[in-house]
């Protein structure tokens, strides 16, 4: 089969390789769409994304797809000719993480497309508990976002909601952009957002920010009920944690370096009673993340903006592509 | 009647004063043990607790005592002889935190012993809602600590307590202390201390303590579901962040400077996934706390250092007491 | 001023009576609208509602106005002139109910409609901690309506709600479609209702109902995530515990006679582990309210079908008005 | 091997059958201790238990033994010779439930004991997701005790308990006991039980009874915080629902016929709030139960009335066996 194999460091190329033997419980799909995110970029740059990847190895954590064969175990209802997105992490289920009910923080994580061949080829094979039907209504260019789209589920999981809080997204990536429009479906008060790019302000309104601040040339003090850190770097970590208001929330969803170190206030967090969490990954949220793709509430494909080719791939992951791309997906099925 | 009355910073006077007359729902309480906390010092030094005191004032937050007297308005079942302790904040009821049932952020919170005249006085006047009937076995001394233990409930409320968790409390202080057995009382897999001081570790293993830890001395990398830093100095709060396990939960109970800054590392945050909360004086606690008092299971009396007349007060606030003083308590009722 | 006075069974009066003075912490409104629900029929009827209302007594409990006068020892930001909404219930601050953050439960509950003059009137009295400010944006009508959403939002603040979720709605009234209208704006996967009049098929499509059922006429055996009980008489009472898929929870939200008894399979709620929690009025739930009527989510103002003066309410509480009233307010403001 | 075989209702035979070869993620426990309960009991009868058991098939499933054999794939740390305690329950991975974290409620369960073969017997074969290492101070004896143990922590966790609740456990059986330990421990105000069987008494209160109640000899009518339901016929059902406080929280834990009927006052669940809560089998609370066991809080070792060889128990099963048995189990180290 075709493949985009990581063969080391900043190095990709595009291989004809035998596909692999299905495992008893594994399914085998034929890959219609992978989406590529900023782990694709720390993997090919030799960083660890949620963890490392060995080269060579096979990228693409966010797939859809149709299932063309089934192992010999596989025992749920899955069948041939089914549409599919992928849950690309496989936890132990022995490890005392996965005991206590906090499978992605297993200790002996694997992740397709990361620890094993991924998304970035014909055909990928999964393990059947990871593996979710699609609704016909849903395409397949929308079901490879079920992965980002339950991470952000995920991190929305972890917080109270009310309709009269008060919000601020930090950051107006493909993520950022994705909790705005949740938090503006589900009707609260205000959700600003926190952006440096004066281009993007416009779409930005339309997905439902109530106000688009560029905190590096304004001044802006307001405090707010809810915080999301969209970013990761130590600029926009700080500031989110800063603008919370008394009782508040902060989710640390960005992901920055290993090594990097923040300053942040403690009297802040007693005085204010603030609750500071971290969000993981995507644990049992796929489900909700493929409903709420399906419903089209979050018009994810709107919030796409590029489309490549599988050999388009390098030259977008080595920065040779020089616009400006919120969202790549590579069409797998041309 | 007699009343220590801090006069200006530093400045505390025996004084004769007129009492005050009673408000429409208040009722007079004759003192009987006021305890004395780190807020008090604070107060003194002219630094800001919960809120800001403005000389003169009575100071005295921890209080127990005896109904004389009732407000013509008073509503409830409380009547003269009634043996009781008080909650010091009064939220307002009307601000947009009382509001949304976070009471202990009132916008307009006052504070017996704060912003108004507290328990270091042969009376003190009280809402009826502030208010608590003690039971017949709990002694005045030990009702006096239904402040400081009601707050170590709120914190503990906070988080969700496994019986095969493990905990660090961070600081052997009164409420460090408080947080050991409780944990221990619950069957905690584990519960280490750090503590600075090793005249304390016998105690402190007696009380319920598995390790005594001196991190200063010998380096110590393990990590807790659960910490609770009980010091407030910036050292042993990021300590305390940086001991969480993943999926871990650190509560920021310790008060230091409002300046202070602490370093710590988000990726930990986002990678472990743990949840940081600030814990916030004692909403809705002090039932929760006069029964744990009741039932001796904190066996709070052993704790208590050190009993003061009045008179003694200055001496100990102003630092004339060179003993280590880990609780200490007023007896009003001589 | 001009009231309407139910001093008796069945029996109301337009009266001329004197203005009740206020107390130290009341703010005097000049009415604009009232709200009539069920519970004003019950005690028209001699029935108790929430609690048990004594004639004399001027009935209203779903108030909008606007702030005439100020009590003596009023210490919030309201002011002559506010525009805002009343929240009925006035909970006492001291029984064990309302220290342990359950004032709705309170033992010495007053309400303003129900145990003191309410809101058919020309003025009514409330404790400054009953007034809600409301936006420029929300009309009395709209603001006369807080109370009743402030009951749903307090009932789904007390169950997990997911997007993929499937739930059904019992019953059509104004609660019920207020609950359809709340969980169809937040994209559940499904929201039927049950029904028993075909005329208002087309509206309940029409503001979310994915599916109108009437289970009297045709069987009916799907079961839900959420089924939320909005009537009140045994049969569908019994059809929402049944109607409830495994790891489902039901709402008891419908108010029925206090001696009726209901039949149900305790094996069920082991087998499904189900959840089954009544919600009872509105705690801490009217800031979100206001807000949710204001951001029109719920265009409440298109589910009230009737506005009386306060001469026509006797006709209608009697029953002489023989048309099929959703929801009925009373224009104060002619 | 040796083993119990039900042959089919109410038909157990001690056979010599040939050993299960191991599945690729499998290990093979020698078994040591096995409990025998309530469903074991059913499954003679040839009702069903959380499953139906079809013939032939080895029941047991509170499992206890050592490691003697791993299969090929296995990835965990299992070694052979580890002392280990079994969770009987294995869910898909695939089904709704499963990924929605509700493994508990799986579509595909399957459960060692009753569906497959379990512990009554020489050697079970177990997937290595289901064993559990427990520590050396831990018996096996006590540690068979870690499914029901389990369970009980389960429902435990479903509930939000204080230490001035008060609590009712309807049943004095194992779990009943149990629950009537596990809240002493955690210092409730009051933890009544409901029981019919006078001898019984004295060791209730030894273990923390405040009251040892009889309701079918003695009117009570007190109400509860908290009420767990150990029995499972319609009667303690019923009353158990009736017992509970307003807010207060009802475990219904106790399993009976799946056709029974009970009649409860939907008025009080409206008006009251109450929750009522099922709680079925063990979802993540294994590792919990081991911890709890090995602390010996529970002190289970004094619970367990009676020890049976392999040989004894269809005289047990068949009730010939006549005296009163709280809690059995079989001893196959012998
Ligand atoms: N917690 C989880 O499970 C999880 C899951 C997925 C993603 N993530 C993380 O979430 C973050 C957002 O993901 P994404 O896909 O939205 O990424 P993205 O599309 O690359 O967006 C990054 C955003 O950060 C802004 N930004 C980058 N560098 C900045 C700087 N130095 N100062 C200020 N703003 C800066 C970008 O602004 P410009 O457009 O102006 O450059 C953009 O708004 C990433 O850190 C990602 O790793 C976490
Ligand atoms: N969140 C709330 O609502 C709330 C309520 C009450 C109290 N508090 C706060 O909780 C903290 C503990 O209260 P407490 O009554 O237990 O205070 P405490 O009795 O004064 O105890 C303080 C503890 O901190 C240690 N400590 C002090 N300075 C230190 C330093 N520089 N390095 C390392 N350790 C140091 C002390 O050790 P030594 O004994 O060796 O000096 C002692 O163990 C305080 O900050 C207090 O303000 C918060
Ligand atoms: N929990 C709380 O805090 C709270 C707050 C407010 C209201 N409530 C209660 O919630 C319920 C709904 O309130 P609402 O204002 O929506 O009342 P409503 O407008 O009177 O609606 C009642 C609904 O029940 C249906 N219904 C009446 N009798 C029925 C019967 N015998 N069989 C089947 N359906 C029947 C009605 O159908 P038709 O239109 O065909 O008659 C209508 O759909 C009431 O019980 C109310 O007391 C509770
Ligand atoms: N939810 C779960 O996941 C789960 C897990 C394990 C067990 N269970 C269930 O929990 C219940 C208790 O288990 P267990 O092991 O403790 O059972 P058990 O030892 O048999 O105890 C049963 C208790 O119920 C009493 N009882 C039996 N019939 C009664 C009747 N007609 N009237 C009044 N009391 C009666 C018994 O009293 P006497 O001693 O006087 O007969 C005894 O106190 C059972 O229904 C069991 O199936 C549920
Ligand atoms: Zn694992
Ligand atoms: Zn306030
Ligand atoms: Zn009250
Ligand atoms: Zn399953």
């Amino acid at each position: 089969m075709k493949a985009l194999v990581l063969t080391g460091i900043e190095q990709l190329e595009i291989q004809a390789i035998p596909e692999q033997p299905l495992k008893e419980n594994e399914v085998k799909i034929e890959m219609k769409y992978a989406g590529i995110c900023g782990t694709d970029k720390h993997l090919y740059n030799g960083l660890p994304g949620s963890a490392k990847a060995e080269p060579p190895i096979i990228l693409g954590h966010e797939n859809s797809g149709v299932i063309t064969e089934l192992g010999p175990s596989v025992k749920s209802h899955l069948k041939i000719g089914d549409r599919v997105a992928i849950d690309p992490n496989i936890s132990c289920g022995f490890c005392s993480f996965c005991h206590d009910n906090k499978p992605h923080l297993c200790e002996n994580m694997e992740a397709i497309g990361v620890t094993r061949n991924g998304g970035m080829a014909e055909y990928v094979n999964v393990p059947e508990t990871n593996v979710y039907k699609i609704p016909d209504n849903l395409s397949f260019k929308e079901a490879a976002m079920a992965e980002p789209v339950s991470c952000m589920l995920h991190a929305i999981n972890q917080i109270d909601i009310k309709s009269h809080y008060t919000a601020l997204v930090v950051g107006d990536g493909f993520l950022g952009q994705l909790f705005i429009k949740y938090l503006a479906n589900h009707g609260l008060k205000k959700v600003d957002v926190s952006n440096r790019n004066p281009k993007k302000i416009n779409l930005l309104k339309k997905i439902g920010a109530t106000t688009v601040l560029n905190p590096e040339e304004t001044e802006h003090n307001e405090k707010y009920d809810i915080v999301i850190e969209c970013v990761g770097v130590t600029k926009t970590q700080e500031r989110a944690i800063a603008s919370a208001k008394r009782g508040g929330q902060v989710l640390m969803f960005g992901v920055g370096a290993p090594e990097n170190i923040i300053q942040i206030n403690p009297y802040e967090i007693f005085f204010s009673e603030l609750t500071i969490k971290g969000a993981f990954i995507n644990p049992h949220s796929m489900n909700e993340a493929i409903h709420v793709l399906s419903n089209q509430s979050l018009a994810v494909d709107e919030l796409i903006t590029h489309e490549f080719t599988l050999e388009e791939v390098p030259d977008f992951l080595s920065g040779k592509i020089k616009e400006k791309v919120t969202k790549a997906v590579i069409n797998l099925d041309v």
